[in-house]
């Protein structure tokens, strides 16, 4: 390939010289393409996309870009939903798509290491062909990539059992905005010897430096499953049921759905869901024996609604998932939706649903609030369909999320979408204090330039940086 | 109070400014005993205690030191096992014994919120007030301190279970070296929002902010628990066990206890402890049903020796736990032993502990090895009871844990004592990038300053740092 004009040939030379000219795109239609959110609702500017193979090249690359200030935005499967790969500066686009090694499976440690390219279907599959699971599943799984799971702490699914990415990573490699290569990767089992820079590094949003290979955390897959659908007539009963069933062993999953999810699910993609309730509450158990009696019990004492869809065997446990599994395509139904990824407290959980709904019925009344969420974590997905511009909803809801305690984000990360909300949840000395770090690890500034920090740590002039950013008062200090 | 001539004339009455007469102590004796560790093998100098109240007058007492140059070592329990507390520039030690505030237990999120200085004693016995507990546990609970614990991020007994001091904390107050004041407190169950810093400074041993409070994450008692002490021919059968109990759910407790320790407690503290076997294993397991059978099923495919001692009700656990408490006085037999404190990988722990106690043989004939640890975490401690010197014996243990591929803290932290030895289970860029941090935080490097790194981070000129240290050439890169 040639540089198609979009890169200044100095730079372009210099990528060309560290990865080859086959791995420089300068494509004006793949950048356009590259530098557009997956939604298509947010867009930037990128004047390359640079190929490493290896750390070596991404240390190279990075030495490249920052000695000639030019920013860098790194890409992996680009399914995040905080538009955390969407370039604002002519970035180059740094693409972990080549850095896709598989170690051995570490069957007695039950640990592997993988590139940040390898997508987390592709963990999926070499953990169980190992007999074994991986204790972290989203949706976007066939796309999303380990770095990018990483980087943004990505939660799901299995979060009450297992935790979030981060619980998952026992070591990395990490090329820092300097160059330097960190390799962390402890071979034993509990390691506390100085600052703990992978969790650190793991939520970080590609701010702190490029994830390059991560050592993966693998789980025995429990023996036993069973899970079931209960309905429940308010979301004050369902959020009590998600307390009572907190109480048992071995609790794998606890999902919030929105009973007109699955009605419009039924109504427009002919999915065979339960119907009837306000809301759903699924619930998996596992273990090494079978739960099927502790899993009624536990929904014995909530206020569950008609009979709860029972799943023990795998087509079983399909047809219950079925009701969760559907959202990934049912927020989509109308375009791509607004989303709101929000802890709240426990205690007004259910206030925050309901105004917000209300606020949505009142700001775009023709839009369509679907919710769900993992309910052992408070953590509400809040989807509005039909709603062609977010401007007027996204600080109303946010206000909201503020007024009720809740964060901004629970698992999907801050990006650039939420950079100028993260006073919503942290004070301004501790949002300086993550400045300070920034500033450490990248003076310049020229690595994910345009996520996490609010526009006020982003002076005009990029080569000199504000000791402290100035924040949008909010009363809050 | 007056001045006893240690402390300078205008930072004792900066101090006194903040704290009032009656908090800053100069009385040699007091200091000279406080600059010593509680082992009494290290000892340093002090040049006045200082009792702040709340964090505002941390954030005052840090700012009076930086500006004029003293370094400031922080004292909580004075328990640790790495000499991180002792102070080698005639520092200022801030204590932080008025720090006890304790909030109200949150029973529904299970919470709580407690100054730094609250002992780990007290935290238990208000968690079980509430009907709840908290899931560290360590030998030192009368004395170690909450705020000590999130510093060095202590481990114990139960870290199996529940994780290392770092896996309660859901929110932090901190006083960084620059004085601002940080709070962090989540009300949400999950917060991705920004760096991780929760975790960054659990287990920063002091040297990137003072620890005032901490929210921490309580848990339901579970209601039924058992217990078993089983007798192996072989450490290798040991481990070997520990791995077949860790298949099965609900393990609390897997602790590995060496047989001559027993006996030896047995022999000169007339505990009535099983003995005749080479090692122990402590295995207990808890959770809402009684898991009897399900211990005993584990245990029927291990290599036990003899018939396992079971423990079900309070005086039977208790009977069984005492093989594993003794060790707390078992250790301290002839005076303080040398104590190694190392997580191995499980295929290398059993040949490191053989050429350990073969080295000690070597070495200091007259010394007695004495071992114990948590077997999920690979963690062993090493105790060398008899060993009045341990200039020798150090270097040797640790080039064997390097050799076996261990680390150089597991669970106790690196203080002064290990400080030099950071480079064995840490590269020099790992190591440079935790600096980077040190760095960003505490420019001035006065505070804890004699902790966590190496000499060569350490100028003679206290007011310049160099941009990394020069660590002594270890093969390691």
């Amino acid at each position: 390939m040639t540089n198609d004009g979009t890169c200044a040939p100095d730079v372009y030379d210099a990528l060309v010289a560290v990865v080859g000219e086959g791995h420089v795109i300068t494509d004006p239609d793949v950048l356009a393409s590259l530098a557009t959110d997956h939604t298509g609702r947010w867009s930037g500017r990128a004047s390359a996309r640079v190929r490493p193979a290896d750390a070596a090249e991404v240390s190279a690359i990075l030495t490249v870009c920052r000695e000639r200030g030019v920013k860098v935005t790194i890409q992996g499967g680009r399914t995040g939903l905080v538009a955390g790969t969407v370039p604002e500066h002519d970035d180059i686009l740094l693409s972990t798509d080549r850095l896709v090694d598989i170690g051995e499976v570490d069957r007695d440690e039950l640990r592997v290491t993988v590139g940040a390219g390898v997508t987390l279907a592709r963990l999926h599959e070499l953990a169980t062909d190992a007999g074994l699971l991986f204790g972290v599943d989203i949706a976007s799984r066939d796309s999303a990539t380990v770095g990018g799971m990483v980087a943004t702490n990505a939660g799901g699914l299995h979060t009450v059992r297992y935790g979030n990415m981060s619980a998952q990573v026992t070591g990395l490699e990490v090329v820092l905005p300097n160059g330097t290569i960190v390799r962390r990767h402890p071979q034993v089992r509990a390691d506390n010897t100085g600052y703990d820079l992978l969790s650190l590094w793991s939520g970080s949003e590609g701010t702190l430096g490029v994830v390059t290979a991560v050592d993966l955390r693998l789980r025995p897959e429990p023996p036993r499953r069973v899970c079931a659908l209960a309905g429940f007539g308010s979301l004050e009963d369902a959020i009590a049921a998600g307390r009572t069933v907190l109480a048992s062993d071995g609790v794998d999953a606890l999902e919030l759905i929105d009973g007109r999810g699955l009605q419009l699910a039924r109504d427009h993609l002919g999915a065979e869901v339960p119907t009837g309730h306000p809301w759903y509450v699924l619930v998996e158990f596992s273990g090494n024996h079978d739960r099927t009696d502790e899993l009624a019990a536990a929904l014995s004492q909530c206020a569950v609604r008609g009979e709860p869809a029972v799943g023990i065997d795998t087509a079983g446990r399909q047809r219950v998932w079925a009701a969760r599994e559907v959202f990934a395509d049912l927020v989509g139904l109308f375009g791509p939706p607004v989303k709101f990824d929000a802890a709240l407290p426990p205690d007004t959980l259910a206030d925050f649903t309901h105004e917000a709904v209300a606020v949505v019925n009142d700001l775009v009344p023709d839009a369509i609030p679907v919710l769900f969420g993992h309910l052992a974590e408070g953590n509400i997905h809040f989807n509005v369909l039909r709603c062609p511009d977010d401007a007027a909803l996204y600080p109303a809801i946010l206000d909201l999320v503020r007024k009720h305690r809740g964060n901004v984000s629970s698992e999907h990360g801050v990006g650039t979408l939420k950079r100028n909300y993260l006073d919503l949840s942290l004070t301004r000395a501790d949002i300086a204090a993550m400045w300070t770090l920034k500033r450490a690890f990248d003076p310049e500034n020229f690595l994910n330039p345009a996520v996490l920090f609010p526009d006020s740590y982003r002076l005009p002039d990029p080569g000199r940086l504000p000791d402290s950013g100035r924040l949008p008062d909010s009363g809050r200090s």
